[in-house]
């Protein structure tokens, strides 16, 4: 089973309401771990030498500073990540946690974040250097269309990019409808991600992932109480694992 | 090379400065995670069935805050945790972050978590019903000599029924001076965990563990070059490890 846009949305205002306690900070810091667990399980094996480079692009919601923690996690395990964050003056002053978490990123591990928008001649030099790149630009909360403008030009240059790459997506691919799935842009692309890791639980959107796509889950907040109460089956982890390869 | 305390406490304090940028939330998730992979990797495996009972006795401060957090994630591993958290209506008051982990554990989890003070053969009942005792008392910033009252009470039961079950200490074994050792009480019993998690880095006081002790380090919270700039050697972590057996 999947879940819908309306119950994913519903189900992470309940983690953090006062019945159940959870903080955005300890969801955000979870979540992230789990993408950089899932990607280190796929993707290290096959990389020739430690520190490999991987390139993350930070939306400007919790999507986003999922991907900043993933970047954290990510160094922490061997790789080597640059970070690639538009607006991130305007949206660390919005939400004083992003700003914490570049903080630790540029301070505590010498990670590169990238705070201006990039033009679309440098981000392609960037995209041009990289064997992965992480989509953490929107999440469940995302209805199509895009608008216009900074996020609907990455979208469109990642997927002009993507087979030089592998790209991973956090919880759904960028610009795609959570319930419906791709949307192909008008100039006839769409991203088509390599990865995904669904959060908490998949989305209806992982469906229409192409075939050979790899599909974990992680975000381990509920239980098998819970998951009843919304008519979730509970996904058989294995022992000891924060992770799921589905 | 071991930490002695100030340094500990130094360190912790860098860690939430501005500069750095971590949060106590963050920090306290990724510790108590740590702890419980590290037991369930010590013990999961010589455990018959699933759903091994255990039995977290949370203390005053942040050392508390993290056997709260271990509380969960051992719960979402497969164990039966019990949470013992005395005076829990004054500390939640104190910090409601703590407030906000025990809803959790309660609410998402139905785990039970006694709240009041319980008399010494209340405690001794639990106690004679469990096979792994986690100590989450004290941490590193505990000074002996210890005041007389509940947790010296607690500590001296833990110490007289140690030999019944596997005594499991976060940071640091429970009324020991982080720097010298064990602190023996005036009826001659002192507390000598079967397995101790240190977080960020052992500390001083690991050196006197008895040795066939199991001592396992988490809590990735340091970069190379910080570690340097305190003068430790980075622990060698297996790779996609949260944890170190050392």
């Amino acid at each position: 089973m999947l879940l819908n846009s309306v119950k994913a949305a519903l189900i992470d205002k309940q983690l953090m309401s006062p019945q159940y306690g959870y903080t955005l900070e300890q969801l955000m810091e979870l979540a992230g771990l789990s993408c950089a667990l899932a990607i280190n399980k796929e993707y290290q094996r096959i990389s020739a030498t430690s520190s490999p480079k991987i390139f993350i692009i930070a939306g400007p919601g919790n999507n986003g500073g999922d991907g900043l923690v993933c970047a954290r996690h990510l160094k922490i395990l061997g790789w080597n990540p640059t970070v690639y964050y538009p607006n991130a003056e305007r949206l660390c002053q919005k939400q004083p946690f992003y700003s914490s978490l570049v903080k630790t990123l540029e301070e505590m591990y010498d990670i590169k974040v990238i705070k201006n928008t990039l033009e679309l001649d440098v981000l392609q030099k960037y995209l041009d250097e990289q064997k992965y790149v992480v989509d953490s630009i929107f999440g469940f909360s995302f209805k199509p269309p895009i608008k216009k403008g900074v996020y609907s030009d990455i979208i469109e240059k990642l997927a002009q990019n993507q087979h030089n790459f592998k790209t991973i997506s956090i919880d759904s691919p960028s610009g795609w409808d959570v319930d419906n799935g791709p949307i192909v842009s008008e100039n006839g692309l769409k991203l088509d991600p390599d990865m995904l890791i669904s959060l908490t639980y998949p989305k209806l959107c992982s469906k229409f992932l192409k075939p050979e796509a790899s599909h974990y889950c992680g975000g381990r907040f509920i239980s098998e109480k819970f998951a009843k109460k919304f008519g979730i089956i509970p996904l058989n982890y294995e022992p000891g694992s924060l992770i799921i390869k589905l």
